[in-house]
């Protein structure tokens, strides 16, 4: 085995997420790149991904890796090879020969997502793919104030999408930031591990303290509550990009 | 007659420019935005355009003015209304109530575009629509040198489109300037107007210079030649935008 680890940014807008969908007929972003590494070698190739993307978000930092046993190719030579192969939405920024036991989903020791807000009286059409627009004025000391209270080892079952099924729903955030660049609000989260839509709800509930509607103590009672009702709404998609994976 | 000034940005990516193409059945800014303002007028709406955008093109003011005679709606209310009927790549950002002598092309004193590349090894995803992609290293004190030289009142014959016809070719070029912000370097000229092509193949002879295939004071030579064949390459059309009309 050569085990590459690849490091993918992709605007998502145009796939169905990341994961294969067999037989659905739907264009993803692990089926695109594996459609081009199998051209490269010659054979099938399966690629292992971090984490899942939904159906419109986007990646700075997935990392997948893939047995690359009998290519000719250098590993510092990849990234060009296979982004003469890829569209031009998908784009491979590094490539590394790492040890047979590297997994891109098991040996990931913390991942970092941020999700966009385009907080201004008017949209921007330069925006309106990679933020949610909310024309609002929002409260950024509020926010980040709930902020605090989401960091830790908490349980983030008010924060799982209705339905999901995992093991333990027990998760840590080692950072939960708002960070504004003029109209540009940005919630950044480092963690161990992120349940389903759970940053998606936690933007849409820091929003609901933002806007007033809650008070960012109102945070602690929604982790204790472990009741999806009492959480914000899920954010649109296209706000979220998953920045990079710590190994 | 009720003259508006309506400040417009737009992502060009899905539009073959700004003005309208009769009879093509190509979408252009022009004919949405006019189909939009006479479903709210209940009659034909043209609008004057500040300047033409080719296909590809993007805009983050430009101007247009129209009559609204007769609306009922007041002009402060028109940005929202108007944005509520556009596709959402195309935003009214301003609108205001102007003089009758107002005229979009005629009465503007400069503009200013901006073209941008993305200057990594590695393309952006994010970019692609909005910047050429070169990854070679760029000496951006070179090109700043050759911006020197563009500037002030010159014949820019040699940086417009082979074929093109115009009274006179002599411009004003009041700022032409090299910005960095990490890999994305930007191109920004601010003059009393400008040729076909004009700043898509200064940026093309610039790019000339940074890459080091001629010397910042062959623009000179350039300029003088007054022949399109000296000057560099015309750019790529995604990575120009109409940054500001000046009144």
């Amino acid at each position: 085995m050569r085990n590459i680890k690849l490091t993918l940014a992709y605007d998502g807008t145009n796939y169905y997420g990341f994961q294969e969908q067999r037989g659905t007929g739907l264009v993803t972003i692990q089926e695109v790149l594996e459609q081009c590494l199998g051209r490269m070698a010659g054979r099938r190739v399966q690629v292992i991904g971090a984490g899942r993307t939904d159906s419109g978000v986007h990646a700075r930092g997935q990392v997948v890796n893939f047995d690359a046993a009998g290519w000719p190719i250098p590993v510092e030579r990849m990234p060009l090879a296979i982004n003469g192969l890829l569209p031009r939405d998908i784009v491979v920024t590094d490539a590394q020969e790492v040890g047979e036991d590297f997994h891109a989903r098991k040996s990931a020791r913390s991942k970092t997502y941020c999700y966009s807000i385009w907080n201004n009286r008017i949209p921007s059409p330069f925006h309106r793919l990679y933020s949610s627009f909310l024309p609002v004025p929002l409260d950024d000391a509020a926010m980040s104030a709930a902020c605090a209270y989401l960091m830790g080892e908490h349980d983030f079952k008010c924060f799982q999408a209705a339905g999901a099924t995992v093991k333990t729903t027990v998760r840590t955030l080692y950072r939960a930031e708002v960070i504004r660049k003029g109209s540009l609000v940005q919630f950044v989260f480092n963690g161990d591990g992120f349940l389903y839509n759970m940053v998606r709800i936690m933007a849409g509930t820091l929003l609901q303290v933002g806007t007033g509607k809650i008070y960012p103590e109102a945070i602690k009672t929604i982790l204790s509550s472990k009741q999806r009702a009492l959480a914000g709404p899920t954010m649109s998609p296209q706000g979220l990009c998953l920045e990079f994976v710590e190994y």
